[in-house]
């Protein structure tokens, strides 16, 4: 056998997208795809009450992906992450209790015509006096985070932001706790809707923008005043209304760092897409803290990972050994 | 003449409402009405640039509301404050900058068929290093709230609660400064749109959930970190997904709160509408801040105290005297 040698179907199906990557014995990626094909896509015509009709939009939905891979390879195993693994998705893979390590060792298999498509399970925390919290997708980049980065032991905090930003805390490999800031999502809304929807132009990169609007966020008057501030700064000729929303990403950006950085973090790994991991880094940097900026991509090596702790690849050798 | 006899014409015209009052010479309500006729139902078939055209919409608008009033009482005088006097509305009557007064001696006249209507002018601090900020319809509410309470005098923080919270503090009778929360907003924009949005259910009240929201905005984790929250609380089966609502909005006028709130503060004045109030004077109430609550009503008071002050009510006068 050699490198080139596919050994696993891997996939990060999650709402809005699907990736798809084929991977050799190494882990290496022989070949990838960005379908676009995400649950909302995938079950767009689909009466999700019924069980087989929502099966087979999936099982479809995945051959249309990778269907030529299993063709030429037959019984190569699949292994996919993110919302597919969902209530809403192909089949529901729970979630795991945290405190717990980035292995799965219980994977959840949904059957298909060619095989066996193993889903990762999520991540939560049960709502107690405070609200708890999931994660389902960003607990297959933080196996991809681990395996990349040289020193994975000690203590560890993973930034990944996005629509909904996780901050999660990692310990001697183990994820002990994490937290939601659903900053994105104000993002998208305040730009799409209401006032400063209406006092912004179409955007242009403005980097002074944005630090002014870093600036204003790490002030004291609160998210919905200083979010507010970027009207009168338009109003006053102040800020050029398309500056408008690299101002509020600053603004937004600094609001969640003041609140969810611990005083005594002086490190903290960067994972997502690298224009949002440029200007977390940038946030902070202003607070005097180091960011190690991986890309989105680690999923790949995630699953990869979780694929190998599970025995999955050791299935298909055996398969392979004893035909 | 009698305390029944109509001394002036009195509207509180905003954005998406109107209200008329007619008010006797001591100042009391002879008659209202509250017509819903907004700016945006003013002008919704009228091209803006059309300055002819605006006018037009504006007094027609006007007269549909008041015209009975002026048949009966040819020469009324009138006086209109709120965004009827910005420059979408029917003259752009500018702003006081602040530290101001709240008399407002150069009120803005607009003239149409049957005499004046005059318009006050909005509050303004100007964008320098920090956003500014701008008030138009709330300083009629403060002119309103500052005639109705005992003391007038000495320092006092008015807090004006609604889709964009106004905090105003007032020294001897002189507005030195306000700011702006766009706490409804965000209230309207997250149960209308996005993922609370899908996991709220149609609301309910429930009290329970408000303080419960209040209690978690006051943490310290961060509004785009509390208000997720209530996700997982749905998710969980701790919180009702109709109850999501009132969780939010504990959660966002805590954050509002805690970060607009004085440390040194005793006590507000609360000014809005009465179940807002309501709920902002719990919160307040959590902070051991007593709250004066003052109904939306004292817009006519403020009109009342504006138009003596501008001498509006004795040109009417003069010319009774002096046919």
């Amino acid at each position: 056998m050699t490198d080139t040698e596919p050994a696993l179907i891997a996939l990060d199906w999650g709402t809005s997208g699907q990736r798809a990557w084929l991977l050799g014995r190494d882990g290496g990626i022989l070949d990838a795809r960005d379908t676009g094909r995400g649950l909302l896509t995938t079950t767009e015509d689909v009466d999700l009450r019924d069980p087989r009709a929502k099966a087979a939009a999936y099982e479809s939905a995945f051959r249309q992906a990778c269907g030529d891979w299993l063709t030429a390879c037959p019984g190569l195993p699949a292994l996919a992450s993110g919302m597919v693994g969902s209530a809403q998705g192909w089949a529901d893979s729970g979630y795991r209790t945290v405190p717990a390590p980035l292995d799965f060792p219980s994977l959840v298999p949904v059957f298909h015509r060619d095989g066996v498509l193993h889903l990762v399970p999520g991540l939560r925390i049960p709502s107690g006096d405070d609200p708890g919290d999931v994660i389902r997708g960003e607990e297959t980049q933080l196996a991809g985070a681990l395996e990349t980065l040289a020193h994975p032991g000690g203590s560890l905090t993973v930034v990944l932001p996005g629509t909904h930003s996780k901050w999660v805390r990692v310990e001697e490999g183990v994820v002990t706790g994490f937290t939601t800031a659903m900053t994105g999502e104000l993002y998208g809304l305040l730009t799409a809707h209401g006032i400063l929807a209406r006092t912004a132009a179409d955007p242009v990169a403005d980097d002074a923008a944005f630090s002014r609007g870093l600036a204003a966020g790490r002030r004291s008057r609160g998210l919905a005043t200083e979010a507010f501030g970027a009207r009168p700064l338009v109003l006053d000729g102040v800020l050029a209304p398309e500056s408008l929303p690299d101002y509020l990403s600053g603004v937004l950006i600094a609001d969640e760092v003041s609140h969810l950085l611990h005083a005594s973090e002086t490190h903290v790994v960067l994972c997502g897409a690298r224009e949002l991991c440029r200007r977390y880094a940038a946030a902070l940097a202003e607070r005097g803290v180091e960011a190690t900026v991986l890309s989105e991509e680690i999923t790949a090596r995630g699953l990869w990972r979780i694929a190998t702790a599970a025995g999955l690849l050791e299935d298909r050798l055996e398969r392979t050994l004893k035909p």
